[in-house]
Formats: C-alpha cells, structure tokens, sequence
C-alpha cells in the first residue's frame, strides 16, 4: 500500500503580508525508502515568526526556501519505518520536517525527544527552539544583574514569556510589552512584575512610570516603534538583544530603522543580534535547566495548538496579527 | 590695569544648521583672582563636532550649555596669574575653558600637560581628546584582530585618521571613508588601504569591493546613509562602534535610524555607544602609547589651525561642511 502524503508548499514569494495564495497545497505518492533513511509522521508542527523571512529571496542566516519547495519548518513526529541504523520504528525526534504529514530523512539534524520529559508541545516551546532563544539572548548577551530591570517586546510570545520568567529567576524586575488587555493579564499570571498595552497608547510615558530607573536590559522581539520607544529610556551601559522584528517582516516599505539609536552613544549602550543556532552545543545543559525550572513550578509554558494541516495559512497569519496566545503550532494526528 | 577678555556666549539654541548669530561676541573687565584661584590664558581651542550636541536643549551624557553662557570647549593655556597651591605661572594646562581668551579656574578638572612632549596642537589633536576617543573606542570596543578588515567614516578627520593608523598597527586591513579626492588621497598618506569617496556615489558597491570578505570592524563617526550602506557589508560578528553621527547633528528632521539594523541579527553583530570620558583613568597611559607610535613614525597627526578668536563661528562651520583638514582648532596668540 503507498502511503499518501500531503504538503504546504511555498508557491510565491510574498509582497507584503503573506496570504494564502502564497502557499499550495498540495497531495503525494510517498517512495520507498531507501538505504539510510527513515521515515517521520509529523505530530506538532512549529509556527514561527522567522518564517517568514525564510520566504523572502536574498541572503540571511540560511537560504531561503525555493519556490516549489516545501515550506521550511520545525517539527516533531514520530519514527514510523526506518532503514537507518540509529533511529528505530517508534521514537520520537525533532527535526525541520516541514509543512508536511510525513517527512523521510538521512537522519541529518535531527534531534531524539524524550516524551517523558514533558509534553511534545512543550518540547517545541519552552524545551525547544524559542525557550533556547530566550535562555541564551537574555542570558549570554542580556547579561542579567540581580536588580536589573528586564523590558521584553511581544512578552506574551512564545520567547518573551520565557524572557521574563528567566529575567525573575535571575532576580531582575520584568516588564512586558505586549498587544492588548488578554496578553497583558497572561504577563501578569506568569509572574511580569508590569505589563504594558502597546495598542492603549504613550508607550513611552509608560516605560517612563515602569522603569524609573531605566532600562538595563532590553529584549527586542518586535522593532520599529517599540524600539525606538525603549531606547529612549536606556539606562547607563544597558544591553539590547536583537532577536526579531516582527512589526516589519510583513512591510512593503523599507524596514523603520531605530531613529534613537544614538542614545546607545549617550548611554554608551549596546545592540546586538542573536540567532539561537550558535548555541547549539550548549542546547542539552539549558533544557536540562529549564526542565528543573518547570518542575519546581517556576517556569510555565503555554502552547496555541491547531488541529490540522489544513489550517496552516490561516495559523501562520495569527503570528502577525497578534492573535495567538502562546507558542503557536499545528497538531497533526497520531 | 584691569585685564580685557573676549569671548563667545551661546546667544540662541540652533534651528537646522548652527549659523553665526547662535553666539554672542563679548567684552568684559576681568575680575581679580580669589584664594584658590588661577587665571589661564587660552592659547588653542579645540573645534569638535559634539559641540553641535552640547548647543541642544534636552538630556545627553554632559547638560547642555545654557543661553547667555560661554560656550564651551576643550583648550589649553598657560597659567598668567596664580593664586592656587598647585599651579604655577608659567604652566600650560588642559581644561574645558571655553571659547575665551582667558579663563578663570578653581583647578578642577584641568590636566597639566608637557609643552617638551609635542607641540600644543598636537595635545588637543592625536594626543588629546580625539586621539584618545580613536584609541578606547577602536581597542576596547572595536576589539580588532590580526587580519581584520577595519572601516571608518569620518575617516580624514581627527578622530578618523587616528583610527585607521591605530588598526594599521594592530595588523588589519583599512578602509576609510571620506567626502572628496583630496581627503582621500590624504587617507593614502596615512597609511589606509583602501580610500572611497563617498560623495563619487555607489558606497555599498565600493565597500563590497574593498572588503570582500566584510566588514570585521566599522568605527562610525557620520551615521545616516553611510552607517546603513556599512550595515549590508557586515562579516558575521561585526562590531561597530558609534562616536559620533555627523551627518544627522544639524537635522530639522528627525534623526534617520539605521533602517538595516537586522543585519546585526544575520550577523550576529552588535553596535556599541562609547564616550572617550569613561576612560580617564587610562588617559596617561594611551597618551604615552600613541606618543612612542608618534616618535617611531607609525602614527601622524594633522592639524587645521585657523588663527583668531573671532573666527569661531565660520571656522565651526568647517566640521560641518566637511571643509577642514587634520583636527580642527582655533590658535589665539602667546
């Protein structure tokens, strides 16, 4: 019996925000595996904000997809026939598998998952990439100091929830920025110190009243005026992680460039990028870390879980609109 | 016999482009010396394009000088009158004296300096505030290697040229940017590698030609288009030092924020703010450093000495201009 499988792939490249059509669906015979393969059912499939630079032609921190090709994304799934030494019918891994029910792989990149360790869902959120992106940009390039105040843009994200819970760990006072009275509510129930709702308006004002003492450490996941907005309120040789800029992916527009910038000069401040990749080597000891931190109740994760392959361009939109309530994937059936 | 003193008083906070009437030109009776006291006589004032800065109102890393006030600057005199424990007539002190012929100081902040280890030009220049900015900002920022590709704007000026000559004996290749063919051939004379006219057009491909493997280091003293053009040539880890932003002090408009900042992101790159007063406590020895540069001939200084207290306005205009050559100051006579 062939097994058939579907697939997202990226039909063109997107003006602006992304719409469905920029996608296809698509149906496939699956092959037969060949020597060294296995083969993956996908279960949980990430949803990420990078997405969609992935989508655009021209150099970034890896190609872009091709035309035709299926769309790039992480996932988790499940071994279901393998003609590989080291994986076996039944395990669990991690991989970029795609939007895709079933994915063959060399076993290149791929990562096993314990599913006792905790839920898969949480393996793709708080244990997987977004939790290692806030573990690492906060804590090797925030550089923390008990005390220090923590400001985090799209803090009710998928990466800024972890943010600010490592931020208090750390003993630091966090403050949030996210979009509207709901997310501000999540910020407080994980434990943000204040919360502040950039759509009500005097995003400054409010840094002001928040951060009476500035701003040591600045954790960007957004960009354009929420940026600029923070670095009017630097403090003395504070630290800004460059982690995203998801107000500007979707723009037609050149990208707003932070018109404060020079306050870094004033606040002899820094700015600096991260991508999560670069810590690679370090991924094991930090889940470990962040596992304890969950069980002793002191890190919480939240996932936005969507049922069907089907839904993915509609999924994919509530990253930019701002309607998804944590770590955003799809979930695919057993 | 009562003493005359000239000098120029900030008369309006500048609109756009500072103009001639920003300043007063005044004559006062000196007043006699109180205990503690010591009068200096000015003998070179340094031009320096943070004066721009110090003429707004609002926050910044010093207050800004106040309406009716002697506008301030760095300078270096001789002691005329004394009637403070630790200077002597004769002496030749540096200190924020202001542009006036003389000065009357409690001692606070001056800094004596040796008339036997370089010309007086040369303690305001190479050996003095901009020499010293070159020198933190390129070594304890900028952290450049053996084989790095160093870039600077601004790079004929006294900060600039100060830069590249520091890089060439740290091992790196460098490249300066500068508007004009004779500020270029000048960056030849100095040592650089490589020289672009940024007014002759197409900056980004000249960059991308003369750093084919990137830009390790960019010391940024102009800002706008010239620190967005070097953010699409960045090697992976780039540092980038922001001095200065030349090119955006005398807007009307708002500031034009580096609208390519997210290749800090790709690259993993950071941009760093620096203030040379952070370093004072490593002045004497960085001065002593580039002094044994200066007398092996590895390091050259320049100045633009334009003669004439009254000059002060017209000459100030030079920074901005980009008309003047070598470190700009005024000379008053002995």
């Amino acid at each position: 019996m062939v097994r058939k499988n579907h697939r997202f792939t990226l039909a063109a490249r997107p003006v602006g925000m992304v719409k469905p059509t920029d996608f296809s669906f698509q149906e496939e015979d699956l092959r037969e595996l060949a020597d060294g393969e296995l083969l993956v059912k996908v279960r949980y499939i990430s949803l990420d904000p990078a997405m969609r630079g992935w989508m655009n032609e021209g150099k970034s921190y890896i190609p872009p997809v091709a035309i035709g090709e299926v769309m790039r994304a992480g996932a988790i799934g499940q071994v279901v026939e393998s003609r590989h030494p080291r994986y076996a019918v039944g395990q669990h891994v991690l991989g970029s598998f795609g939007l895709q029910e079933y994915a063959i792989s060399k076993g290149d990149g791929l990562t096993p998952v314990d599913p006792r360790l905790a839920p898969l869902p949480v393996m793709l959120s708080t244990l997987g990439m977004p939790g290692l992106t806030a573990y690492f940009g906060l804590l090797d390039i925030g550089k923390p100091a008990t005390g220090n105040t923590v400001v985090v843009s799209g803090a009710a994200g998928a990466v800024g929830s972890v943010v600010g819970q490592i931020a208090k760990i750390h003993g630091c006072r966090t403050v949030g920025i996210a979009g509207g009275a709901d997310k501000c509510r999540y910020l407080g129930e994980i434990g943000y110190d204040a919360a502040i709702d950039y759509k009500a308006g005097d995003l400054k004002a409010k840094l002001r009243e928040h951060c009476p003492k500035g701003i040591d450490v600045f954790f960007d996941n957004v960009g354009g005026d929420i940026l600029d907005a923070a670095l009017t309120q630097l403090a003395p040789r504070a630290r800004i992680i460059i982690c995203g800029a998801i107000s500007q992916y979707n723009n037609t527009t050149p990208v707003k460039g932070p018109s404060n910038y020079l306050s870094l000069l004033v606040n002899r401040a820094s700015m600096t990028g991260m991508v999560v990749f670069d810590y690679a080597a370090r991924y094991g000891a930090a889940v470990a870390e962040m596992a304890q931190w969950m069980a002793a109740g002191k890190l919480r994760s939240r996932e936005d879980s969507v049922p069907g392959l089907e839904q993915f361009p509609q999924a994919l939109l509530k990253l930019f609109t701002g309607e998804n309530h944590g770590k955003l994937m799809l979930e695919l059936p057993a």
